[in-house]
């Protein structure tokens, strides 16, 4: 991983502009680790810069569909990551616990669709 | 697919509980499907009744998270039927742009992550 | 697809074998797929014909072993084949349903081991 | 994590019920997990009671199936209790190995089915 | 799906990039799909154009790489569109074949590692 | 796992072969964990040797391919001993990035064309 007094111009433009966005000093492993590809670090964060930001949905709910996917896929850094990132814009234990029970039903119920090679209802197709 | 008319009166009461709740007639084929296992179709329909309702989160909430884990796991007809659903709660284009921006986000950083073999940071660590 | 008619003697050995085993004519599409590449369709049959034959588990087993995996996965060809050849095997609708309902529960408490981040218990541990 | 000692007794009424099931003191790591949420602890163990017992199928081939999801989902903590599970009910080093072979093989055609494009034969498709 | 003729300026800006880059006048119902949401348009456009542009790797080596991820997803839409992707940048038949060999055989050694738990050997870590 | 002292002449055997193609003593574990089953031991090393040998791709691309099905499912232990494995074969830090680039672009797009529901365009059937 690559720490902010190794990384290059480049790199550095980008952990300030991380460290400006978030309100924070601290740059997390995934961006150091991102950096030893400075065009992906650059449209990476830029992308979750613009992503992640409130929009139609704010950015807490944001985060727990964030944190359901990855739960989803298993990637432990990232659920790692999006808890405590979701905790800091406000998911309180209960909040957490229905996230869980919702991706755990979800992926329970994608499983039955599939097995039972359930047809798409006419009224759920797009025209 | 088992139609309400040819359904036991075991399925019946659940196919009941499902209009009650709903407030229609509706049945979706999902559960015409699940029919066939009067156990799988009681235990899944009172976890989609109870995992569904309000609480921390609200109701749309849910189903914007169900859409992006069913998104994420390719379930053809789960990605249909939750599109629907989550229209039906309030969902506008807009919400499902976002949606699916952030689903697509996470399935890029969850592979960046596994694939950097990023570590988890000691500030995410849960003690 | 290439059928039987316009496969090389390469292919037509393999057909020949499949429709041996099998006791049946009939080449499904997957094989007549993989037909475009000989060493493939080689050596995926012959893993087909050694892993899924009786062994400690018998054949039908293994065939609802398939199935679950393939029903995790989302492969509709595969699931759609192997229900089937489950069938074929003596599953019954009973079995099916059960199939059905554990692949539903272990990717449900898949989802919350990862969400809930889980140590592996001591006792789980392989020394 | 939350031990017996600590929990309320709505969650202790749970892992009672999981010692006398399962006959034995030992509560692991997941159920002192998930009792941060007392519902999906409840609804989650009632599932595991009732889907995982004796039925059309027995207990160890649903352990089996079980193991082989996990171990296609890739969840550690999944793969390392159910692999005690199934040996504690009578898994054999023969049966691993064939649980694993199946799982693997499945993996790889489900691949092939899906990036050969293959139709599904009409005798497979349901009516 | 929006068309060009229906497609605000903004939209259209982005159907005249692609289709200057691929030299083409055809624009696929991926990008007419996304149209519903412009930013998201254009952030995937930019991100394709620029990921899949050659670097220290060719253009048809990006393009195999996408095919293994979409089959080893099963992603139908992009297994179609990667497919005639790939061949027209010079994938040839045998080289078809080979991706979809190492895609199936890397999703089966997955499996083995996770279902085994195999230990990381040392001289694979990251110091 | 078991080392060669402890291997049966069967796994021996097989060993040897590994050694003898790879051009080194050294065994890594995945290999040491299957000779637990020396028939699956036996038909895995066989499709690794096969199946990554130079063809129409060569040996560099096959391990990106490789590396890149590892990221998408999240083998820990595949994508560290196939990083490892693709840089004894050539790969440069920049063609790293590039895979790793690749991979997450694969992985956004297959979501966004799942929750689009984007029907594949005429243009892409396979006739």
């Amino acid at each position: 991983m690559i720490d902010y007094e190794d990384a290059s111009p480049e790199v550095r433009a980008i952990f300030d502009d991380i460290r400006d966005t978030r309100q924070t000093e601290y740059i997390n492993n995934f961006w150091k680790a991102l950096a030893h590809d400075p065009a992906t670090l650059k449209s990476t964060w830029l992308a979750v810069k613009s992503v992640m930001a409130p929009g139609a949905l704010d950015a807490l709910t944001k985060e727990l569909i964030y944190l359901a996917v990855s739960t989803t896929n298993g990637c432990n850094y990232c659920i790692a990551s999006h808890t405590v990132g979701a905790i800091n814009k406000g998911m309180t234990p209960e909040m957490f616990g229905e996230v869980m029970a919702v991706t755990a039903l979800a992926n329970s119920t994608n499983r039955l669709a599939n097995g039972y090679q359930v047809p798409v209802d006419a009224a759920f197709r797009q025209s």
